[in-house]
Formats: C-alpha cells, structure tokens, sequence
C-alpha cells in the first residue's frame, strides 16, 4: 500500500531551500490514488524537509535567515566536522512531511510548497516518497 | 482507508493556540476506526499545528512567548508582507501532527491536547483531519 | 494494519537524547512488514523524539546544547512547575516521527539513529510503536 521511491535531488550551496513539490505531484499522480496520504522521507542527518509559502521568494530567504540566527554555523560546538548548525537546524525542521491526497492531488493550501532544506551542501542528496490510500 | 474532512477554526489574535482535540476526536469516533492514526494537517504558510499540556493554560502562554523571543515579528526581513517571522514559527511547529488510535481512543498522553497554532491572525483557518486504520 | 506497542524508556538526566533505534528495528522485524510505514510517538509533553547522527555522540552533545542555548530552562516564564523549557524544547523536536519500511528494513540514512529527547527528567517514559504495511 505504501510504494516507497527515490529522488535524487542535487543542492547548490551550504543553505539552500529547494522546492520538491512536482517529485510528490508525480508520485501522486502516476500512483492513481484518489483518497489517501503522500509521506516524504530525507534519509540524512544535516538536511531536513518543510513546507512554505511558494509564491514570494523573499519568503524562503527570509526563511534561511531566520534558521541562521537561530542556529549560528559558528559556535560552542564539540563535533569536529564542523557542521553541529546544520545537525541542529535539521531536527528543527523534521526529516519528513506527509501532505494528504484529496481527489487524486495533494491536498496543498494555496500558497504552499514542499521545501528540501539543505543545511550542509551543496551535496548530491535523496528523497524518499511514499504514496498510502485508496484508487 | 483515508477520510479526510475539513474542519474551519477561526482564530482571535495574531499569536494564538487553539486546542483542536475535540475536532480529531470527534472525527476517530464517527470512524469506528479502533486501531489506527489520526491524522492532522493545515494548508496554510503561517499557521503550524502542535502538541502540549492541556491543564494549566499557563503553558501554553510560555510557549507562545518562547516562540516569539526565538522569532520577534520585527527583524532583518525581506518579505513585504510583513509577516516572515509567522512563516518561520509555522516551519518551527511544523504543519501536521499524528496521534495513535488505540482500543477506538485517541492515544494522548494524560497532558495532551493538540493545539492549532496561529501565527498571523485572526482569520479563518482550515484544517484537515484524516483517519486511517481497522474497525 | 497498525499495530501499536508501548516501549518504556527510562532516561537518567534532565535533558538527554536516547537511541531507541533498537525498539523501532525489533517492532518492524516482528512485523514481518516489507514495505511500509514505522511511526514513534511520544505521550509527554515535555519530552519529544527526533532523528540525528548516531556515529559521533558529540553531535548528540551539540545538539542538546543548541536546544539549551534556543532555549534556557531559566527565564521569563509564568507555569509554576519550573519546565516550560521543556514543553517549549518538544514542540520544536515534535512528538512523532515516521521512518520508511523498505525489503522488511527502516530505511534510516547511513548516519541516521532515532532519539527519544528527555527535557525534564530523569523519569520513566513511554513511547508508542507502530507498523503500517504489507508483508
């Protein structure tokens, strides 16, 4: 019921938020379900994943700034790779979302869109999307 | 296996959570469903959905003021409308929760409530719930 | 299709992060699951659960300093019982978290271990198992 597949999404700076939103579309879509849940997974432990608003980019940088003052790259840290923010920063955003599938499509407000939240890049990462319900 | 229904919350104020666990519940006992989760997710960019202690409403006000020390409305943003640090609180909280269904019950912990978590009101709010499970 | 367990975790300071990796990998082999869904839920409201590294435990170490730093068990705060540090740090992790079932196994990142975040114990804790898929 839940067929799991993976993305490959390439990031292009340290921080940087990038819209998923037409990989979970596309699983939707050819999964032919009608009611049910679609999860996405990050499988990494200085990346994260959220939703927001798709609309004004100013949104996602202000976004990004606000996650760096919150967690500065610089600090108090032990961990010797020197990447604790992006650790930090990643369970502050979750490693996954789940978005529900109403007639055949993500059930998305308005202005959202599904963000892949790089914190330590530019890396080559994955995703992993699951589709749950019924045709 | 999904029912998804849409329930309105109108919100009061700019910063504000809202117990909504009525709402779920009343949604896990029309289901029958005994065995399962439920559900909760709001399609919006600058209101987020959380868990926390339903009997003294005093922590609800430290967590709406923690949320604003971390994230104060006025900052270095971007965005026009004014609004940056709702869109950062709501990736905070996140924008869906689950809570197990066990024996056709909610499985909250004794403390628990569910909260809708406005961060730009007052408006109308919509959330989703949906159940999945066995009889 | 879900089958919930509860699992006591016993924590041993006031703020520690736990690996209950083992718990969810034993829950999902039992199961006999091939593909599927593993979800943690935790029913406290000041305690949360997040995944990170589970290689260098000095990441573990920043990260609960970076939550300390976000936010300090002492400040402003109005609920008598002296935690609302602790209700404010589980928001931020969340209560649940979900990891994929893929060939009967979690589909954790190389790096990726599941941790039950303890704020105000020590205590005896619960954590609610369960397994969603198809054998």
């Amino acid at each position: 019921m839940i067929a799991w597949k993976e993305v490959t999404v390439p990031t292009g700076a340290r921080v940087q938020l990038l819209d998923v939103t037409r990989h979970a579309a596309g699983q939707v879509s050819a999964s032919k379900v009608r009611n049910g849940m679609c999860y996405l997974y990050v499988p990494h432990t200085t990346a994260g994943i959220t939703i927001n608003e798709n609309a004004d980019p100013d949104v996602v940088t202000d976004l990004v700034g606000g996650l760096e003052r919150l967690v500065p790259r610089a600090g108090n840290y032990r961990h010797a790779e020197g990447n604790s923010d992006a650790h930090i920063k990643a369970t502050l955003t979750g490693f996954s979302c789940m978005v529900p599938i109403v007639d055949g499509r993500l059930a998305l407000g308005t202005w959202q869109g599904i963000y892949f939240c790089e914190f330590d890049g530019p890396r080559s990462r994955k995703l992993l999307i699951g589709i749950s319900g019924e045709p």
